[in-house]
């Protein structure tokens, strides 16, 4: 492990390409704002979209990468099994983090992770949305305000078919009347997770000094951190037998 | 949801065909002696089995099952992924139980629902196990003494790669030095999974009374209960707002 | 345990004898309105309150109660410790649930089985709440709908400074703009423990339907389930040297 | 918060003094054999005792300590409430974390963060322990190998009175047959609190380099990670009426 961790923002890309009101909002992509955040925040970070080969994650990408943003939406279908079976590997078997935003959540990647359909409510009016730090002991909440408030995003709603959280950190508000648990982090294998829920294509968000430093801090948090030795399979042998055996 | 539930154990029934060494252990196939003691808690119980027409599963078995029993091991990449796509649907979205036994811990169904390998440390040693209660609020302990001995088992060992528990309610000790996270609960979806590990094929354990005891508690436990109403997609209209609308 | 728990609404019961206000919207004191709603659902229920000698707590009604329902509020200092501890430790070492509602999270037995200051935001101004279910397995939401709405309470809001629950339930929003974990359980030796938010003593909320659904199922949920043993203390031999001994 | 968290180590210091038995372990008291070993990995360390005014605790010891490391055992009555509920709201309400040590199981800050018995089943038979890595991801477990063995220790065994933790790290095998969660984590309030099992007085354990660093690694994790603000109390405007009435 670096003393920093190596960040790859992996972003679908085709928002920005195929609309124009889009692409004014994010002129260089999703991922071009969000790594230009991250970096303020000294992380050293890459990028990767969907349309380049293998989505930009061979194994060489992925062997260098501590954490992998997530930024997916329209064409989760699009990502090819192989890929998503490699990132979960070096997730689950190799420790990689996994910080994945907003509609990432019915992304292949993360659903596998899940083992839900990681289904939710939605609404697109401009709601405003309140985001609250409801574990302030959280590294991920170290440095915020009680409260991040965005004056317009996307509404997502409970219920949130997610496997409860092995910690909650916010819960967010929003002016239609819903409430969503919007960070929240699970481990699979040596891997950490982190899902974030802010961020839909049509609003600023990433530009929002507060998430990105939540990001930031979901980044330091789910890189690896000098794992302890795993062993698995046939153990022919029980230690304590082994022990009689060499007395 | 019927007031007892209704149950099927799903067996691979391969070992007891194949094997006149395993056939002695259970001469009629470990689902018929799961399901006997099953049905002397008072629980209705049907079995199903791996070479079975859809395996046994169709629509109409598991739409009148409450609880799935699984018992499966050598050949797990036989379950059609078909079947498996269905009892996982059945399970989040339909709030059926699963109770996974033994080496079910690398069914296809088992890793699906928690996207980790599952993987363990293992050793067939005759190792005595000792089943530890950790938790004795939890239903599927009710009614058990402190500690559970097996004179002679398959040895499971640390470290199970799998999500943290939601509850751990028993912890094993073997002869040979290894201890294990023998009983565990989560939550997917609408759905409650129970894994127990004790029963390798070459051992009677599906005759002993306390075993039996906890698998018909998980059974109990992992029944759905009157679910309440769940709905997810585009709420176009948020309830505050629909309330102002209409005053 | 008898096959329905057996329940004592405990009332601090001030505010009804000292304010005309408070008076008229329960006449009959607080308890008397959870008391006749549980009934309903078929519950055994007694009433207990402050002003009783032993706060009519004593070791008898004690062990003739499987679940406690807790109100308090503006006098928690006059719970005698002699008191709290007794109900401690029938919950604790006795497996007694507790069903704490409103501002009863910071009464003193409460704080005691949590160990935080148990302290919130709140305001008095008429904010409509919304419950949102965010865990529909769970026993306690049996029956529901996907939000309760209560058209005018007290409000509470984040930071709750209690232990990460062991289950989130309930997520409440608030017009003013705050959420709360609203409903959420924990597990303290042998007891099973609810916390539920409504209830400020100048509103109408234990008339609701909904929310006495809410109470009888944690009432349910919580009441003791035939615990397995439980051993502690000094094991002079341990079952492994006791059977060699034996041998 | 400093760099490198700074360490207070607080023993009993008792049995060092009244036993030539123990003395001969820990010539310099437990502390220092502690403090001894925590420096190696960089940390800053003082000590404090029982026996020293207010137990070596005062306001501005604890003003300047990151975490308490708590060994105590035969006299934990002996600690003076007042000192007990200064080092509870500097923890809960000031974030300094706690590694609790072995028979700090049962002292009074332990208890009083818990809210349980905290009792346990306990032996003194020189049994070999083996402490099993259950959570290789956590950082309490990092560079560390899956088994740490202790040729002789006291037992502890399950069922261990406490709130199911946060994050369960170490499980330990005993030879006499018994298992024990030994390494674990909670968060009450603002701080973090580690409980790690082995070292009973009579054994040389906190000369052994891997129980060192379990300390060291606990101490790490536990320190506070600036915090997110905090407001409680009335709050007698919204931020959505705030809003609206600044509009």
């Amino acid at each position: 492990m670096s003393a920093l961790p190596r960040i790859t923002v992996w972003n679908e890309f085709r928002h920005e390409n195929e609309s124009e009101e889009i692409r004014a909002v994010y002129p260089d992509g999703i991922h071009n704002a969000i790594a230009a955040g991250l970096r303020k925040h000294g992380l050293e970070v890459q990028t990767a979209w969907l349309d380049q080969p293998e989505h930009g994650l061979t194994d060489e990408v992925l062997a260098n990468t501590d954490v992998l943003v997530w930024w997916g939406h329209k064409v989760h279908h699009e990502v090819d099994w192989e890929v998503v079976n490699r990132v979960h590997k070096r997730i689950v078997e190799g420790g990689m983090g996994l910080v994945a935003l907003h509609s990432g959540h019915m992304s292949r990647i993360f659903m596998k992770l899940m083992g839900t359909t990681c289904d939710l409510k939605w609404r697109e009016a401009d709601d405003r949305e309140r985001l609250w730090v409801v574990d302030p002991t959280h590294p991920i909440a170290a440095g915020l305000p009680e409260c991040i408030v965005l004056e317009a995003e996307e509404m997502y709603g409970e219920h949130f078919d997610v496997p409860a959280p092995d910690e909650l950190i916010f819960v967010s508000w929003f002016t239609g009347g819903e409430v969503f648990r919007s960070g929240a982090t699970w481990k699979r294998g040596l891997g950490r997770i982190f899902y974030f829920r802010p961020g839909h294509e049509s609003y600023p968000t990433y530009y929002n000094d507060d998430i990105i430093h939540v990001i930031a801090n979901g980044c330091k948090w789910a890189a690896p951190n000098g794992l302890g030795s795993v062993v698995r399979g046939n153990i022919k042998v029980g230690p304590e037998v082994a022990r009689l055996q060499s007395a």
